[in-house]
């Protein structure tokens, strides 16, 4: 293409990209701005199907699976070669943005159409998905879509006892939406070769180094713990200072510890204490009792582990110095999950040849691609979230971000699928 | 009075006390042990009935006045003199103990009935009161008792919109219950010549230090503050440490330092932060705004406000040093109440004449006594409290305790009255 060309197909798909976006955030669209699709509800439904029509109408063959995953397919010349996956997922938060999981989904129906109008039928198979739920919005259970097509999640038994706010459980829900095991196609694939994931970056790293392209070298491996610390409610007025055991004055002391030791190491450590209870509450009694919880996240499973390790006996020190009594339990361990060095390489290529400027970083949060590692080559791809603002209805991409992506994304699948 | 005398003496107001608070615990008992009598509630208009007979059988003439209020007077000779008064309260919090303000009442009865029996009619004429009102339980208003009697308050003009959880407001209820200005004698008095109240200590220092009374020199002022902290709410995997605005983090760092400088401080200044609220306190999300309540307390009305100053302009430099902002709103400050020198060192007399050990120190919560003490020469002396517990089932002072502050009280009264 000439420079002149290169800036057209840019600009279409910045248009195109955008008006999809706009288009689909009417489904669970709220008056504050917001969007809300819980997996398996009226909007949800809605959207997968009027996707199901833009995917064939983009020439690709739609079809959903068991469990729900919404799938555009584009058949390779060479059979039994297998299938490169792109896509993400169009389930939301409650109140979220339009472009979380959306652009992924949006960006793949629109590679995929760009390359069946200008280089025909791929060597491989290429397909676009919609994942059916990756937020855990409305059940507590995340990455349910892409958890059945690698076989960690199965619609013939889904979890037992997981239910959503009314009682409802994912198995009646699942079925109330018409699918379940034997309705669609099978769920768990084998097939799959590669999962490229385009997705904001729910950061605002790349906004301030002003970079248009991050390429994700893994996810980091999260830990999240809730502490209990235990002092004695007393009057604030009749108990002397030093005959304290105040358990929010403990809590304050180990909060600034957790903020201190993780500023002092290197990105990509986080330590963010963010639900915190104090029991009695009473401006006139000293605490007696709190309550939080620590998610600490790292891209290196050792430096993690041991951050932690060490949190945790200097908050126990911080307990007994003070005649404090601490309890801590840890209620996630998900290990880092590093993305494919070819991928990552072929990327960094691909952002060099465009002359987009790029950076490596890691993703502080959860995606779908996590999922898909372990059964595939998997690559995830991010352009800049505007103030870093995710999960609100503030949430921003500019259309020359959005059309960079697939741009990148495009070259990928090329790569992969037609040569 | 012979050593074995005194000893049968102070068995017998051991017994005596303790079998009538747990009389009087009877009206408004709840089944985990509790008491709670809220102003003009059933249980309370029943207790008030009750104590009036108690007061009658005791050799008192027993009257209410407008608030309801509840008194018992032995005339003195002297007409004209004025009247020395002593007593406490009988409402209480809800699932209060058997002693805070009951103590003061069940005391003052039986010292005057004590006076009477052995000294015959007083000089001065001697009366003891059971105050409606002391805890603010049920209307969002204190002293509703004895500010009737310093004309503070006034049951003609009750403040309006002063309503309980249930809607009523203090004037209804006051209705209901009989009372309301013509209803019975008027409460503002100008005879009273000097007011005791006998009350435990509602902390642990007298149990700690082994002190059979403490010698009030003063009640602390207070000042209560709410401050809000507003960061900025993010993603707890996407923000890196440095570029965080996390308002819980700042929070824990301001309440780490009114610890050490309330600490650094001697005693009785206290600080307290015992309310504490986190937005939106989800555990992947940096907090974005914390709110947190600042009680503050000191018998010098000078160090108190110079603490209260640098404590608001090192948290600023705490908000601002991490792109905080802050905000301070305060919503109490009451000045500190120094008790009669004249009448201390008359408790100081007497505990040393009866080989009572004792110690001069602040109240850390506020009492009847301050509402009274601007109107005529106030004491207040406090007996130990078990592991200072109070506002509980679990309060509980020893019968030794409760025999000795009586018998302080009466060899006070026996001064005032007789001599």
């Amino acid at each position: 293409m000439t420079t002149e060309e290169n800036v057209q197909y840019l600009k279409q798909f910045a248009t195109e990209i955008q008006t999809q976006l706009e288009w689909l955030s009417g489904f669970g669209a709220d008056p504050a701005g917001g969007v809300t699709r819980l997996l398996y509800s009226d909007s949800w439904m809605q959207a997968q199907l009027a996707l199901s029509e833009v995917m064939e109408a983009s020439g690709l063959t739609a079809y959903f699976d068991d469990a729900g995953n919404l799938f555009g397919r584009l058949e390779g010349e060479e059979l039994g070669e297998g299938c490169i996956l792109t896509g993400s997922h169009i389930d939301t938060v409650r109140s979220g943005g339009k472009y979380d999981g959306a652009y992924g989904v949006a960006a793949g129906i629109a590679a995929l159409s760009f390359l069946l109008a200008n280089y025909g039928q791929p060597k491989r198979s290429l397909e676009v998905v919609s994942f059916a739920e990756e937020e855990g919005s409305r059940f507590p259970l995340t990455y349910w879509g892409s958890g059945n097509v690698t076989g960690r999640f199965q619609t013939a038994e889904p979890p037992l006892d997981i239910r959503d706010a009314q009682g409802i459980s994912l198995q009646e829900a699942m079925h109330s939406a018409g699918f379940g095991a034997g309705t669609h196609r099978p769920s768990k694939r084998t097939d799959i070769q590669a999962f490229i994931e385009l997705h904001i970056e729910q950061g605002a790293v790349l906004e301030r180094e002003e970079q248009a392209v991050g390429i994700v070298g893994g996810i980091v491996g999260q830990r999240r713990f809730t502490f209990m610390v235990m002092g004695e409610a007393n009057h604030a007025g009749t108990t002397p200072m030093a005959w304290r055991r105040d358990a929010l004055a403990g809590a304050a002391e180990m909060i600034a510890l957790i903020e201190e030791k993780a500023s002092a190491l290197k990105e990509p450590m986080v330590a963010t204490v963010g639900q915190l209870e104090v029991s009695p509450n009473i401006p006139n009694v000293i605490p007696g009792t709190v309550q939080f919880t620590l998610d600490v996240r790292h891209a290196d499973e050792i430096v993690l582990a041991s951050f932690c390790e060490e949190i945790g006996s200097r908050l126990q020190a911080i307990a007994d110095t003070r005649g404090l009594k601490l309890s801590g339990s840890e209620w996630m361990n998900a290990q880092p999950v590093p993305m494919h060095p070819e991928l990552m390489e072929k990327l960094t290529n691909i952002c060099e040849a465009r002359g987009l400027s790029s950076r490596a970083m890691f993703s502080g949060a959860g995606h779908d691609a996590q999922i898909m590692q372990p059964v595939c080559k998997t690559a995830m791809l991010f352009v800049p979230s505007r103030h870093g603002i995710s999960h609100s209805p503030l949430e921003y991409t500019a259309p020359e971000s959005l059309s960079a992506g697939v741009a990148v994304l495009i070259d990928l699948l090329y790569d992969l699928a037609y040569s």
